[in-house]
């Protein structure tokens, strides 16, 4: 876990914090707090927080819908990948004094679809003026004692899911970074789903969850990092990448990789299931309507093994990869470079 | 209501969402949003955000204890004005990019101290890197059906108290815009705490109650609009006051109504008892060691009547004052200077 640097930062604030004695989950350990509700065994609460400021100074969001769309999917995916249903959000919303009317309605506009689309509801919120737009959500649900899911829990022989295909998050972020025409993905159709549907439909059966909202490979590289357990992963683009993202690759020529291993991820929830129990998983979420992809499975030695169209199978160390914003000390540019350099040393393309 | 700009923001904001089926409070109508937990009956989910920036770029705080203090009391104080029991809070730092540890470390520190002093605990939280220091606390807490309070509710006749001496707010305020020493108020002494516990103490006996964090003229102001009822405040500062905030006025020959008009208030409670029950809740709460201060009467016409140590009652239109930091820009010189200018206007000093 240390090697990760965003890791080690969350472990040096948390260390100046006392636990509360209701709280179920340990640091690290899910992507929502979970407490007890004392006097109401059956269901405990679960409560989220997530700013988005960091993607609208880069410059990946530019209309105010897609600024209050993510803030509500972000904290809601949260939820998500706990199994919680959701209660409600509130919203802190803080913008440079001089926006304009149509702006401000735009990021209420954004976040009021966001929660016609979840099936949920803005219970308020606080407004303030900053030098930078900055929108904080937080989401609170419940979510049946029997059934939270963590991000502990796998282990060796569990088939990994995910709820959908990957990379649009990325997709978004290449045409921004690389400053290539919007037509390309057209912001207005960036509207990623929080999988609150789906996290209920499979808190049952799941060992672990995460949200890929750091990106896919991420993801699997800190469940494996928490579980002291690896992931083999089968890496047949055509099934694993969102279409509109393995489309943009092959348009631009961009090799498919980099959609799971950019930091700008979406909402789908990565999951592990017992082999045992797959057939009935798949039968159950088939007859639920919902979507859940087998894309590997759980070994007993930590890391990721990618296995490549054609077979080839690439051990990757993700750590670096995960460290580089750190490393590079926030420039974008030697970011990309990197970045890509790292995928043709690890013989990923 | 929509003589008061922050109220116009809100409804505006508030009028592009819609209202959940589960949410028991209308807009404006309590500190916290309280939601309905299915198949929980006895029990409401009371949810509050707020952010704390404004108060730092404008110089209030400079201690970074002072402001992780304030921003997890500053989400509590709502929790307590509808009587909720704090299960904790999860808290969005977003700071510069240059912050150093021990600046990262101190507002770590404030925090826990404040969740020590109230007794509750930080659950989780997220960091961001942004041009401005921004905190954004979002506490949860369970609070009876049965004895949930609102900011409506109060009668004609009822009681008004407050749960304790208010000013320290405005005596911080006046000392950063003003430029006075420090020491006549050291920010390290600066540490209102939230009244979790007098909000348990009243929430049986309260008709409305509502938090001075806007400062106690403007919390009354806004319980007058909303409850279509005016109050009669006794003024008698040495009781109205805060200690340390009596004495800068003293020390500094400041007249005493500044510190109940300005807009940083603290963390004190304001509330309404029905006059035949004002004997047994003063027992009650005096059992229970809670302190209450009776300042005053709801009367039947909306508005302010301030009567003045010397018997001179003085009706006070508020709404200008609410509303001066908008009129000026958010030029504070100017704030301070037609802040005086009206309560030279109202008779006040």
């Amino acid at each position: 876990m240390d090697e990760i640097a965003e890791n080690r930062l969350i472990d040096s604030v948390a260390r100046q914090f006392r636990r509360s004695p209701a709280q179920v989950n340990r640091l690290h350990q899910s992507d929502s707090e979970i407490v007890e509700l004392p006097g109401f065994p059956g269901q405990r609460l679960a409560v989220t927080v997530d700013t988005v400021s960091e993607e609208i100074t880069a410059g990946l969001y530019r209309r105010p819908e897609t600024m209050g769309w993510i803030a509500v999917m972000a904290s809601l995916s949260d939820l998500a990948a706990v199994g919680a249903d959701p209660l409600g959000l509130v919203m802190g919303v803080t913008l440079a004094p001089g926006s304009d009317e149509a702006f401000r309605s735009g990021i209420a506009a954004g976040m009021e679809l966001a929660c016609l689309t979840a099936g949920c509801h803005i219970l308020g919120g606080d407004t303030n003026a900053g030098p930078a737009v900055a929108l904080t959500g937080c989401a609170v649900g419940l979510v049946p004692k029997d059934q939270t899911m963590l991000r502990t829990g796998c282990r060796p022989g569990d088939a990994v899911f995910v709820t959908g295909g990957v990379g649009i998050g990325n997709a978004l972020a290449l045409v921004r970074l690389a400053g290539l025409p919007d037509a390309l993905l057209p912001e207005l159709e960036y509207r990623p789903v929080a999988r609150i549907r789906e996290g209920k439909a499979i808190r049952r059966a799941a060992s672990c969850c995460m949200d890929t909202s750091d990106g896919l490979l991420a993801t699997l590289d800190q469940l494996s990092r928490l579980n002291n357990a690896g992931f083999r992963i089968e890496c047949d683009w055509d099934r694993l990448l969102e279409p509109r993202a393995l489309d943009l690759c092959r348009k631009t020529a961009t090799p498919p990789w980099t959609m799971t291993a950019g930091a700008h991820g979406e909402f789908e929830l990565v999951f592990c299931v017992q082999a045992a129990r797959v057939e009935a998983f798949r039968a159950e979420t088939q007859a639920a309507g919902v979507n859940s992809l087998q894309i590997g499975t759980v070994l007993s030695s930590p890391g990721l093994i990618l296995v490549l169209p054609g077979g080839k199978a690439v051990k990757v160390d993700f750590a670096p990869v995960r460290n580089l914003l750190n490393t590079v000390g926030g420039d974008l540019k030697r970011y990309v470079e990197e970045f890509r350099a790292f995928g043709q040393r690890a013989g990923l393309e």
